[in-house]
């Protein structure tokens, strides 16, 4: 109904579309019947539950054309859903894309998008195995669904926090909050920080070697900032949760960028979003083992805080001042 | 990042939307975890194969707000997915939804938008459990993904047609077609036509009957047109077909509206999509077991072509003359 101006998408058709995203599908054994027919059709290892999670990002709310490199988009359209999988201490193993496409758009930003949601898709293992194209009249929309797996006695729920429980995070946090606050402020700030944004990596090993430990007893992707996240495990798990400030993994170009600001800058290591870390909660008796068990997936762990009995989350100064929220994590409607 | 109005999404929140969206979510046992995690957890049926679809709706592209009320719209959201799975015979289990709402939807908009999607899932035995909010500077965007499941030897694909079987419809053709076009003119019509556009049942026994009895070599269903659906089935079993226009199932109201009209009938039965009936192929010698099979599930069915060996899809009129196609079915990008 769009009509898409001749050089790009209206030659290539609705199906030379698809045969053209669907050339570099790889497949596993796991699939079978994939992109091409009403449905496709995978089968679960034998004796897991399956895992589903479901991102939506739209052009000028969840990312800009003018920051964010088609590759790069491609790449992060997988990672939120494949964090959320990885969440769960599941395997992503099955994804689905639909595209919404703007007449402006040219095939060049599309095979660039394709390339870099492929190559997520095979760094962890995930078949694209369906999805939807359309025209756009205006924005442009990527809808991703992963499916993953896992046996159901490694799968970690937001809901398992006791209190006394430790809390850790994986990596560091507010590196994407400062990529963001950089871009929309035009300031000049370190390449790392900026991927942090536009090209988050899914802790995947990480959440699966803990699952498989069976280390951690609540977990989630730290996807609207940790004090946001954290709150979601409080919640379900009933308890509450004390964060130490000075505890809390801020990598060196975060402190470079942020010893000139007039803001803390652990607002935005407790506020920002999209670092795509893990925040979890394991038995202070496992200290050790946690330690061991995610710097052998190659990534840094911090414990941040303590599992309280009284509800309420806070975060505390070293001088054990507590810290006021300037934000609690991003809102969709606010 | 977009400001709605504050009479609506922004005193409700991103998380009072997501509570007030599953309030009225009905669960099953195959449903360990629903809403509310990273990812939901689900269980397959022992021995079965999981099945997945994808549908985007897209304001002013798949539908209108002036046309289509939004329970209907709820309803025809889940329906364009579930009748996917029907068309492989599986049985529709699971949906995920994701919303992308303009800031001038209203509240009431939005709730009867899920009552309707919900009672189309409570009508197919589907339980919702997860998906995706966010904000729209322009269209409202739905991206729905439905899962299924069946026994792998119950799965009908596109591609089991084999030369000299018969090609079946349920149902009536070309109804939907007759109510976008009256809509698009400006023309009176019966409701019947109009809610077969904006509100279609998807054939879920009707197709369960089939796979569960073995009866269909191969299966599609009608989203596009049965020319273009059935050269769906045409190239993937590498085969062709000819259509036998007279023996086109059309309603009483199809026929009163289509008897003053200068373009030919069959043309909206041929090339109009949104019928989501079934197309379906089987071995001429279950033509009694079939007709059985389909009316115990209270719709019609109608014997319209035949499989042939050679390559290509035609519909033939009574006097053996070619029907020439006034377009192949609905193609995004042209």
């Amino acid at each position: 109904m769009t009509h898409l101006s001749s050089s790009t998408l209206t030659k290539l058709g609705e199906f030379g579309l698809i045969s053209r995203i669907s050339a570099g599908v790889c497949t596993h054994e796991s699939v079978i019947t994939g992109i091409g027919d009403d449905a496709a059709v995978t089968e679960l290892s034998s004796g897991m539950q399956m895992l589903t999670s479901t991102d939506m990002l739209l052009e000028d709310v969840h990312f800009r054309r003018c920051w964010h490199d088609p590759y790069s988009l491609g790449r992060k359209s997988l990672a939120a859903s494949i964090s959320d999988i990885a969440a769960m201490g599941g395997f992503p193993r099955w994804a689905l894309l639909s595209l919404a496409l703007p007449s402006d758009l040219p095939l060049d930003f599309i095979d660039d998008f394709m390339r870099g949601f492929l190559a997520m898709a095979s760094e962890n293992q995930v078949v694209l195995i369906g999805g939807d194209t359309c025209s756009s009249r205006s924005a442009l929309v990527v809808s991703v669904t992963v499916m993953g797996e896992q046996l159901p006695e490694r799968i970690v729920r937001r809901s398992g926090a006791m209190p006394g429980d430790d809390i850790w995070v994986t990596g560091t946090l507010g590196d994407a909050a400062i990529g963001l606050e950089s871009l929309e402020n035009g300031k000049t700030v370190s390449d790392e920080l900026i991927l942090r944004l536009l090209d988050p990596t899914p802790r995947v090993s990480a959440a699966l070697a803990l699952a498989e430990a069976g280390l951690a007893t609540a977990m989630i992707d730290v996807s609207d900032g940790l004090m946001a996240d954290y709150g979601h495990i409080a919640e379900q798990s009933g308890v509450g949760g004390r964060i130490l400030i000075a505890d809390l993994p801020l990598s060196d170009s975060f402190q470079r960028y942020t010893a000139d600001l007039p803001i803390l800058p652990c607002h935005f290591a407790l506020s920002g979003g999209e670092d795509y870390e893990l925040c979890f909660t394991a038995n202070s008796s496992d200290r050790e083992k946690i330690i061991d068990c995610i710097k052998k997936c190659g990534i840094e762990v911090a414990r941040v805080g303590i599992v309280t009995s009284c509800s309420g989350v806070t975060a505390v100064h070293r001088d054990g001042s507590l810290y006021i929220a300037q934000a609690d994590g991003f809102n969709h409607f606010k």
